[in-house]
C-alpha cells in the first residue's frame, strides 16, 4: 500500500459522524421527519456551530484565526514541511438555509478536519502546510445572495462592503459578528493557497442513480438570473372584452413557456447539463375577477457552458420584444446575478482520480448544478470539488441525507488529494 | 308633455349629487387622486351610511324597514294608490369594496330615492305603492361572495345561513349586524314586487365610446369561477435536469393560454360577450432557485349564453386532462360559484325605453358583464336595469367617475320607467 491509501485507511468514520451529529444539535429543529437545523449567520446557532468548530481545531494541534468577515481556517504545518509553501486548503461552510439539513457545508468543513487527523496519525510525509476553512455565509439567507465570505477571501467582495450588509432588520453582518464575537481580523486570502478542495453532498440523483459513491466534480455551472416586469392593464374580469385587454399574465405564461422550449432545444443540441428555470411569479391585484395588470418573473439559467446561458437570455429578450409587439404589453429586463461556469483544475482532479484509485473507490466524473465556495476560490487558484450521495437527491431539507459510509469514503478520497497535492512541493 | 316626462323634469340633480357627495364622506380615503371611500358591511362607516340613507327615507315620507340581514327599504303609497297592490321597487346597494369609489351601488340607492322625490313632488297618479331599497353585502368583500342581501330577499339563501357567515376574524354577520345596530326582523321578499329597477354604474367604456348617455340593459352574463390546483414536483433549479422536472407553473401556463384560446374561439364563433379570465396565480415556493411544484389558479368565466361557458369550462376540463398526461401533474377542478345568466323582463325594459324616449334621452341596448343585485331579484320578479356611461370605464378604485349630468339623466329614465310600471295596477 503506497503513501497516500495508508493516510486515507486513518479516516475514521466515527470521529467524523460525532462532529457532524454535534454540529447538528445547534439551531436544531423539530418539524416533521429528518435531521432540520437553521444555522443563520451571525446567529446564536451560528455562535454554537463557530465555537464547536475552534475547539475541534484546536483539540487537532491547528492555528486558528479568524478573518474579518469571520471566515476561520485552522493551520497545520506537519513536520518537514515548509512552512513558508503555498497551503493546500480545504473546507465549506457552517450556516444553513432555514429548515436545513445537517450534511449540507457541514461535510465539507469536518472531512477537511478529518482528513488532516487521518494526515497526522499516518504520518505522512508532506511538504505544504494544511488549512481546513469554514466560509461565513454560504447559503445567502440573511445578508447576502450567497457565497459571501468566499467572494471576500477572493477579492471579488471587499470586507467593508461585505460588513455593511444588512438583513431585513436592518442589522449590519458587522454588527451580527462582532454580537456572536465571531469577527476577526485580516482578510483570508485563497489566492495565497496551493490549491483548494472541497466536499458537499451532491443534492441530486446521479450518483444513487449510477451507485457510486463517490462524483468527481468537473466544473461548476454558471448561473445567470433574470427579474423580468410585465405591464399590462388590470380590468374587471367581467367587463372587459376579449381584444380590449392587455392581460400581463396571459404574457407571462407565453415567457414561462418560451424558456422551456429554448432549454430544451439547447438540451437537444448540447445535452442536459443546461437547465433554465421560471422559479417566481407574482400577479397583481391577484384576484379571481380582475385581468391581471402586471406580473414579475424570477428566471434561473445555468449551464457548464456560458454561451448556451447566453442563448437562453437572448430567447427570453427576444420573447418579450415579441410579447410587447403582439399583446401590447410594456416589459422590463435586468440581470442582477450572473456567475460564469467555471473548470475545475487538471491538478486537483488528477490528484482525486489517483487518489479514489488507489483506495479503490469507483468514481464517476459530473458537473455541480449548484453553487459553491469553489466557484469563487476556482478563479483565484488550483481547485477541486468531491461529491458524495445524496439520498433521493434532497437537500435544503431536515430529509437530506448521505449515509456515514459515504461520508468517510469521500473523506478518503479528499485525504488522499490533500496528500498528492501537498508533497508537489 | 305627458305625465311621465313631467315627473322626470322634477329630477333634481344637486340634491342627487349632495346625497352621493354626503354618503362618499362615509368611510373616504385619502389615497392618492380621485374620490376612494372604503364601506365594508358591519363597520362604522357602514352604520354611518345606513343611518344617513334611513334619514332621507324619512325626510322624504317614506316608511322604513330593517329586515334581519340589514336590507333596508323605504315604502311610499301615493295618494290614490292600492296600498295593497303588489310594489314597483327600484335601488341597488351602499357597501363599498376597499378603496372603491362613491358611486358603484350609491348611484342606485339615491336615484331611485331621488325618483320618488321627483314622483311626490310632481303629483304623479300611481296604482302602486313604490319602495326604495339598499341590499347588504353586494360587493362580497367581508362575508360572502356577494349579492348576499339580495340572495336572501329572493329565498335563495336563508336568513340563517346569512346571519351565520363569518369574516377573516372569525365575527359573523349577526354579531356585524348587530354591533352597529342594522339588524332587523323578518325578511325583504322581493317576489312580492311587481317589478324591480335597479340603476347601475356602467363599469366599462361602451357609453363612453358610443357618445350615449344611458344604457338599457338587456341581460346579465352568467358567471362560472373555477378552482384548480396543480401539483409537480418541487426541486433544485440547479440540480434537476429539464427531463426530470414536473414544473406546476409551466404546467399552469399551459391552462392559462388554453383559457384565452378557447374564450378567443368562442368570441369567433359567437361574438365577444362571452370573457374568459384566469386572474389569480399563486406557486409555491415561489424562489427563483427553485422549480415550482405547485400552482393554484382561479377562473372567471362569463357570457349571457351559457352553454358557451360550459364549453369554456369544458376546454379547461380537456387542457387539465392533457396535462396530466403529458406532463405528470396531478391536478384538482372545482366549480365553487355558478350563477346562469339573466334576462332583463321585457315589460321592464319597454318601460324603460319608453320613458327615455318621452325625455328625450338616447339609448343603447347592451348587456352586463359584472354581477348585481338584479340577477337574483330577476329570477322572482320582472326586472331592469339602467347603466351610467363611466369615465374610462373604471371602477372599483377612487377614479371611478360619472358626471353629474349623467347620474341625473338616468335618474330621470327611472323616474319615468317607475311611473309607467306603477300606473298599470
Amino acid at each position: 500500500m503506497n503513501a497516500t491509501a495508508e493516510s486515507s485507511r486513518h479516516v475514521d468514520e466515527d470521529r467524523l459522524r460525532d462532529d457532524i451529529e454535534t454540529n447538528g444539535e445547534y439551531g436544531a429543529i423539530s418539524i416533521g421527519e429528518g435531521h432540520g437545523r437553521t444555522v443563520l449567520p451571525g446567529t446564536k446557532a451560528n455562535q454554537q456551530v463557530r465555537e464547536y468548530f475552534v475547539e475541534r481545531l484546536e483539540d487537532a494541534g491547528l492555528d486558528v484565526r479568524t478573518d474579518s468577515v469571520g471566515n476561520i481556517a485552522g493551520r497545520w504545518v506537519p513536520d518537514g514541511a515548509d512552512p513558508d509553501a503555498a497551503a493546500v486548503a480545504a473546507g465549506s461552510h457552517l450556516d444553513s438555509v432555514p429548515e436545513g439539513g445537517i450534511f449540507d457545508g457541514v461535510l465539507g468543513v469536518y472531512s477537511a478536519l478529518e482528513a488532516v487527523r487521518a494526515l497526522q496519525e499516518s504520518d505522512a510525509d508532506l511538504d505544504r502546510p494544511v488549512e481546513v476553512v469554514c466560509f461565513t455565509e454560504e447559503e445567502g439567507t440573511r445578508f447576502s445572495n450567497g457565497v459571501l465570505g468566499s467572494a471576500v477571501a477572493t477579492g471579488q467582495r471587499s470586507v467593508d462592503d461585505a460588513l455593511a450588509l444588512e438583513d431585513h432588520d436592518g442589522v449590519s453582518l458587522d454588527d451580527a459578528l462582532t454580537e456572536i464575537g465571531a469577527k476577526g481580523s485580516g482578510q483570508l486570502d485563497a489566492s495565497a493557497w496551493d490549491s483548494w478542495l472541497e466536499v458537499h453532498v451532491e443534492q441530486s440523483k446521479r450518483l444513487e442513480k449510477a451507485n457510486v459513491p463517490v462524483g468527481i466534480v468537473s466544473s461548476i455551472t454558471g448561473t445567470i438570473r433574470c427579474s423580468v416586469e410585465i405591464d399590462g392593464e388590470a380590468n374587471h374580469a367581467g367587463c372587459a372584452a376579449m381584444k380590449d385587454r392587455t392581460d400581463a399574465l396571459a404574457a407571462a405564461s407565453e415567457l414561462v413557456l418560451d424558456v422551456e422550449q429554448a432549454t430544451e432545444d439547447v438540451v437537444a443540441e448540447k445535452g442536459d447539463s443546461v437547465v433554465g428555470t421560471v422559479g417566481q411569479l407574482d400577479i397583481s391585484p391577484n384576484a379571481v375577477n380582475v385581468v391581471p395588470g402586471r406580473a414579475e418573473l424570477g428566471i434561473d439559467i445555468r449551464d457548464v457552458d456560458y454561451e448556451s446561458m447566453e442563448t437562453i437570455v437572448g430567447e427570453v429578450e427576444a420573447s418579450l420584444a415579441r410579447l410587447e409587439t403582439e399583446r401590447g404589453v410594456d416589459t422590463t429586463f435586468e440581470r442582477p446575478y450572473d456567475i460564469a461556469p467555471i473548470d475545475m483544475s487538471d491538478r486537483c482532479t488528477s490528484a482525486l482520480d489517483e487518489a479514489a484509485a488507489e483506495s479503490g473507490v469507483s468514481t464517476m466524473e459530473l458537473h455541480s448544478g449548484a453553487g459553491h465556495d469553489t466557484m469563487h476560490v476556482a478563479k483565484v487558484t488550483d481547485s477541486g470539488m468531491i461529491f458524495a450521495p445524496s439520498r433521493d437527491g434532497i437537500s435544503h431539507n431536515p430529509l437530506e441525507w448521505t449515509d456515514w459510509e459515504s461520508c468517510a469514503t469521500a473523506t478518503r478520497v479528499l485525504t488522499g488529494g490533500i496528500a498528492r497535492l501537498a508533497r508537489s512541493a
